[in-house]
């Protein structure tokens, strides 16, 4: 039986994650902060509503996807937010990157009302949103994400129940923590390389098939060596998922050291005018820091 | 045609890679310093030596394989050393993995006799030498490697040269960089995890397959979540290892963040009587420093 959706945030991943549940076959009412973004959507029979409460309204499943905390809090909780819509059995699912903390407040907030929210972070890029190929992280009520599933399964590829409120938001810090401080491995592993003289073809050639392979290094290595660092995943969006984990880890009375250390490198690029560059960039930010001073000898 | 090999150094890897030269039907004469871990193989037939420089009098290629720099220095240049043997055409081998400017310094002193010295360290572990599987980063001069590129086919699957004489030394410290700061993007990851309440099984399988993972997430993560710290590869070569990249980079004016940070969290885990544990303890490590604060809040 189709269901009745609504989508609110029609970015760059939002926009064709909405586009493939109205593909589906379901009924799809839209809302984000620029109306012109929707026009494709409208143009395919979604239907176009004022304001987030608006949008939650008539809708059995609403999905979010907007840049940070704030933006989800006043989607949901502000002026016209969904919690104002808020009914039994109501399931919001977010897709933003944002404080577990704050997630499992406004869960919260929606059960008083009967309603129940999901956290479901996704990585994979434009690419994975556009192709369906997401991975998608979910924590919050197990029953919610059973009957919610067979929708991320027209947007994502892997979907994984993590635990409760808040555990979808913290795997997504988990795997922005390991995409980091493996992206320094590859930068520092190819600073040395260079600096020391080596051919660095050869170099990604004898190394990246053994224990020291990564995604990041088959992947972001080839881009570093050639200079290329067009945007895949941004380096702005990079240090606020690096800031949203550093809060969590304090939270938890967490004192870790790389973390910190790849969060001032990327936060040197931003000072650079890198923020618009992709992740790969800091390659050139670990490669111009590590040869400041002159060689010592020879 | 049959060639007229050595080996030096019949440890836990040379060992087995010199079982793979004499099983490929080659003479082989051998030296080592313990004489009983010659026995089987002089039961196959290799014939012994007293001395290196006795062991390279009637071999075209010397094989050598020992611990660290100084071992290599005393065997090619000591009393009775490789050097004392030297003449027209001898190719020494060394798979030791050492200081990139003391194999510069040997292979001159070969050099100046005639002789050359290829540098080709190996990474895959005693699983890789027992199923001659290895990764052979090899340097030097480039037609002495074409004469020894079948004879490394025996004990190595992937065999790259990697430039002049030095370069396999320094292509074997880019794999220990990259190795290391990813183990310790590894274990950052899952000490986040563990002491944020998430599972840590469901964890691993929900970001191990995307821009996440790396060969240390998938091998050594699940032995890091079940505390089985038993050796692959030992805290204490990790160390020496470190401490010739470190080395390697201050001779070339290179400042880094990470190789310094996961190095003195090795050397604490030495202090710490783990040094003949596998270097997936960095873990347990990472995880204590973490939480030797109690939380802040909450």
């Amino acid at each position: 039986m189709p269901k009745r959706l609504a989508f609110i945030g029609l970015g760059i991943m939002g926009g064709p994650m909405a586009g493939h549940l109205l593909a589906a076959g379901h009924s799809l009412i839209v809302n984000t902060r620029t109306r012109a973004r929707a026009a494709e959507l409208l143009s395919r029979g979604a239907r176009w509503a004022d304001s987030p409460a608006a949008t939650a309204a008539e809708a059995d499943f609403i999905f979010t996807c907007v840049p940070d905390t704030p933006d989800v809090e006043a989607v949901v909780l502000g002026n016209n937010g969904i919690l104002t819509s808020a009914r039994n059995g109501m399931i919001v699912i977010d897709h933003s990157t944002i404080s577990p903390a704050a997630t499992r407040n406004m869960n919260e907030a929606l059960r008083a009302r009967g309603a129940i929210l999901l956290d479901a972070p996704v990585s994979g890029g434009d690419t994975g949103a556009k192709n369906g190929t997401l991975s998608i992280m979910v924590g919050g009520d197990e029953g919610a994400f059973e009957q919610t599933r067979p929708l991320l399964g027209h947007m994502g590829k892997t979907i994984t129940w993590c635990g409760p409120s808040g555990a979808g938001q913290l795997t997504k810090l988990v795997n922005q923590i390991l995409v980091s401080v493996t992206n320094l491995a590859v930068s520092e592993g190819l600073t040395f390389a260079r600096r020391s003289g080596l051919d660095e073809q050869k170099t990604l050639a004898a190394v990246s098939g053994g224990a020291a392979g990564s995604w990041q290094l088959s992947n972001l290595g080839p881009r570093m060596i050639a200079g290329d660092f067009k945007p895949g995943f941004m380096i702005k969006l990079q240090t606020k998922d690096l800031r949203l984990a550093i809060e969590a880890a304090r939270q938890a009375g967490l004192e870790l050291a790389a973390l910190p250390l790849v969060n001032r490198l990327f936060e040197q690029a931003i000072r650079e005018g890198r923020g618009n560059e992709g992740t790969q960039a800091l390659f050139a930010v670990v490669d111009e820091l590590a040869h400041r001073q002159s060689p010592p000898e020879g």
